[in-house]
């Protein structure tokens, strides 16, 4: 069984089941576990500390799977940035053909790659920076809401409302990103006008996700209020798991804090370290809401499986069902 | 066409489509329309200044629909509380068989309405006080997430990750509510596993819906991003429509001002008199980010039958589609 959707057919994977980029969690292995299964999986280009590690990742994952899958790149502002360029050519070089661009002003990156036939899938939070990524020609947009770990923008809009408004006047295929887990949460996608959708969280917890199991086990255990969200006076929000350093990051913002002192605190406490150790409260890290839907840590095939094969029960039976009227 | 769902079943309404309780705006016209077209309407008990007029209203509600309606009552901490004993007598007195009942610790009401035979459907905004009213035994949840006009809570959590995270520990008949406006919003909630839809936005914006045109136009005019959220520092937040004064409020708050400084400012803001004078300036009134999938203000009989008709083309052409690879 296969849900055939205009995402699946414009980047020719098998399942509207995607995998983006997460920074330390988007590896070989996981994103060979989820092209294996039939889902788009993405390494993350900065995880990889340069350009030309960044080639041997895409070497090994190769190595691994021969399905499709693409790479992450996520145009942060910085002081110092990151050789950008080098890492888009390392990823052009390597003959992927599918990119998650995200963050601000990805212009010469879209021309770039579009230029070397890769396809570009750009993840924003707004319709009208989806609108703007559809003007420069990208492929798909992967719209992500307020639930979602990581960066949700500074609207609050969650999908409910997001993904409907985008499908009104979004064009090109949509995949929903942020707060999807299960069957139950693709098959509303799908309803809500998307055509397929974009998991983080969930696939942090899979037998094949590179984090340490304690931090495995500690998603399973949160709840859906188990999150906080930080850097809320920077106007550059944060999503991650609720512990002792989150509380303390929303105390000091609540307070009117100075950026630097922000900034002190959480500069010793990085999720990397979170994800070697397995110590939940060692550091920042990102979770979001969904977790208060994640029971278990499956491996990426059963997980994908289990979705495509839940959401055809819900089409065929929980849904026709009301409307037959059993 | 019909969706029969637990809820249709237990409430015995055609339609799993709920317009709740809405302050100024649930009046005997507009319950009465939402009735004729086969939904569920609530009149908003505390909107009539007295149980005497609450009984009327009923009278005047039931000489327009020969089909259920319920009432709602909306128990608020108050230090002048109104007679809430009072208003649940003229709704048990006026044979009304199904209240809405919101806000902390119903379980008196609830006793009382089960002893005279009335269903009740408790809405509340987290898992816990739908677990809680559940064991209170109501018949009914009515979950509403973070996306709603009104009183989300203070937990954040959207409909796309409280719906199933409701669903999977609730057992009684449950309808989402919060973000609902289309067919594409029923069809998400029954996927996610919810029963049914409330929606109260999207009610305010039809013919039948009791307030000045001019509010009805701004609905349609506003986007998703133009509501705000006040009273969040008194722990008692209200999504509001965004304009002058709620912007004012929000900057008081942020700024740290006293309790009194923003009462002061609302006081004199009342959502009454906007419906009434109808400028959206003139005061402090409710509209969720639904607003921004409203593009029209219909007749509820035209809303209902257009979801219901969309909600089946979604599961038997758009859905079952993607199944069968179309």
């Amino acid at each position: 069984m296969a849900l055939k959707t205009r995402f699946t057919e414009t980047f020719g994977v098998e399942h509207p089941i995607v995998q983006g980029g997460m920074q330390w969690v988007g590896r070989a292995e996981l994103v060979a576990a989820v092209a294996n299964a039939g889902g788009l999986g993405f390494i993350t280009a900065l995880t990889q500390p340069t350009p030309d590690k960044l080639r041997e990742e895409i070497a090994r994952c190769r190595a691994l799977t021969d399905k499709p899958f693409g790479v992450n790149l996520t145009i942060l502002p910085s002081i110092t940035p990151p050789p950008y360029a080098e890492y888009r050519q390392a990823i052009i070089d390597s003959g992927v053909k599918i990119v998650e661009t995200a963050g601000n002003k990805p212009q010469e990156h879209v021309d770039a790659f579009k230029a070397h036939g890769v396809k570009v899938l750009h993840k924003c939070t707004s319709v009208r920076h989806g609108l703007s990524a559809e003007r420069m020609g990208v492929d798909g947009i992967s719209i992500d809401g307020f639930e979602c770990a990581g960066h949700p923008g500074e609207d609050d809009v969650p999908g409910l409302v997001l993904i409907p408004a985008a499908a009104d006047r979004i064009k090109i295929p949509m995949i929903a990103s942020g707060g999807f887990g299960d069957a139950r949460g693709l098959v509303a996608a799908l309803a809500l006008g998307a055509d397929g959708i974009n998991m983080g969280t969930r696939f942090m917890a899979t037998a094949e996700s590179p984090i340490h199991e304690n931090i495995k086990r500690q998603i399973v255990a949160n709840d859906e209020r188990a999150t906080d969200l930080i850097f809320r006076t920077m106007h550059n929000t944060a999503r991650v798991a609720k512990n002792g350093i989150s509380q303390q990051v929303v105390a000091l913002e609540r307070q009117g804090a100075a950026f630097e002192d922000v900034r002190e605190l959480v500069a010793g406490a990085r999720g990397r370290v979170v994800y070697e150790t397995g110590d939940p409260e060692h550091g920042i890290w990102s979770a979001g809401q969904v977790q208060g839907l994640i029971h278990d840590a499956p491996t990426c095939a059963e997980l994908i499986g289990r979705i495509v094969r839940e959401a055809e029960e819900i089409i065929r039976g929980r849904l026709a069902g009301m409307l037959a009227g059993v």
